[in-house]
């Protein structure tokens, strides 16, 4: 898999490179961001912090308004911005609904028809997109493909966080801002797994559902490295999209450690919020990868 | 004068506020964002940076992808974002092209008609918004009027420098990113200025280029306390619209001090720029505003 290189955009000393390669997961060409810091251009193999983003957005938004590039800069580490979905094919009910379908794939491998085919999204960030890029001709020897972290925002934070707890041997850390922290229990979620997932089998919801997922977390005697932030003022927490305090009491139901949720005053749900803790998140992501 | 809030966001400890008043220099209701640093929400009176946008920008641009709130928030002082122009008028040509009009006011008080009773842009950034926002019932309390510095990008940058060396009695120190530095000696700035000024009197002209005033610059054993950011990938710079080297030329043939032109290697004229660096711009102002 080659990556072409639609742009590069000088940022915080590194390179923002804007990359887009025919994905066999989905069918289509995915768009991807991947920032370099300088210690990467200076010949450095450094760690990965992948970033999903949530429902609506692009690799761009986070790229121009989340500012992880600052610490990332600083600490040595690469980002990579992953696309929501893919994009531009002609299924029906793909592109009716801001919260379903187009940019809202709630990065699961969609088992029913007509997603199934394309909407291959948990196969995709969890090994087609990072093994391309560690395999690719120009850009593969930046990255040390063995020390990767995961992060992301609202739909990207459930995609985070339950990428992370299903498949604990690829991520050395995981944090989420205002994540879709117990999909199986709101709108949002409900919506989605029953347009991906279907509706016959809600026992399969659970192995996309964080909360749910850390009940069945396998060694408690293994720290999460578990950081989430929530904004008391961000509207989808109050109107119960995100319930974070599910995932909060699974966790102490569980008897885990290493989980850290701060509650951040009056922060709403947009990139004001992210950009405002980004370094926080980049930080814990750069203690796990060995910065 | 008051200000009417629109919305009031979480961001670095602070909060930004976005504002409109009824400004009788432009005859229209102006948009302008505040942030508002935790240190005043704490109860100090803290300094002011202005910030002038590019052409086709709104305050809101700056205020999402700039990045200024990072180190305002760290230093202690409000950032003002202002608009580029008047907007909903419906003058005849003011909405013609990106590069003149709406969104390009080039902060002049325009003397031609049918700009002149409505472009009074000098003016307003100068004396009205300043005024206003310190006389304010609910945001003066806030800001200290006597502590103010201005900065601005591309058109902005024109405006920072040419609205400081005019009135140096009102700004403490100034910077700007990729600055149309010689208006009268490129396209952009001799279509605005023709439009706005009219073409009988070129001599006027000089009296909003930052590379002229600088031959006028009263006091030369004061500093200039200026500092301007280009990026050699600007296509813009590349293109002769900016013309920093006039500038500097201008102001090494004058002798004055404190100026510090910087080249950053690869960086464009996009907010990529701006971020990387505006840390730089307000730690320079907080410098010399007494933080």
């Amino acid at each position: 898999m080659t990556f072409s290189t639609k742009a590069t955009i000088a940022s915080f000393g590194g390179k923002l490179v804007k990359l887009s390669h025919a994905s066999s997961s989905t069918g289509t060409d995915m768009a991807v961001n991947v920032y370099l810091p300088p210690q990467a251009l200076a010949g450095a193999k450094v760690p990965v912090l992948i970033y999903l983003s949530g429902l609506t957005c692009s690799p761009e938004n986070c790229s121009e308004k989340g500012f992880f590039q600052h610490a990332a800069s600083a600490r040595g580490l690469a980002i990579v911005y992953a696309d929501t979905s893919p994009r531009g094919l002609s299924i029906p009910g793909a592109n009716d609904h801001w919260d379903f379908g187009e940019a809202a794939s709630f990065y699961v491998n969609a088992t029913r028809p007509p997603f199934a085919d394309n909407y291959r999204m948990e196969t995709y960030i969890t090994s087609e997109l990072p093994s391309s890029l560690v395999a690719d001709a120009e850009y593969g020897k930046y990255l040390d493909g063995s020390r990767v972290s995961i992060t992301g925002h609202s739909m990207g934070g459930h995609g985070a966080l339950s990428l992370y707890l299903k498949h604990p041997e690829l991520y050395k850390s995981v944090s989420a801002f205002a994540p879709i922290a117990n999909p199986t229990q709101c709108p949002w979620g409900v919506k989605a797994f029953s347009g991906y997932l279907g509706d016959e089998d809600k026992e399969a919801w659970k192995q996309h559902d964080a909360t749910e997922l850390i009940k069945g977390w396998k060694d408690k005697t293994e720290s999460l490295k578990m950081l989430v932030d929530v904004g008391t003022g961000d509207k989808f927490y109050i109107e119960k999209q995100l319930l974070p305090e599910n995932l909060e009491k699974a966790v102490k139901d569980a008897g885990l450690t290493g989980f850290e949720l701060r509650y951040q005053p009056d922060y709403d749900h947009s990139y004001y919020f992210m950009a405002s803790f980004s370094d926080d998140h980049v930080n814990h992501a750069a203690k796990y990868l060995g910065l």
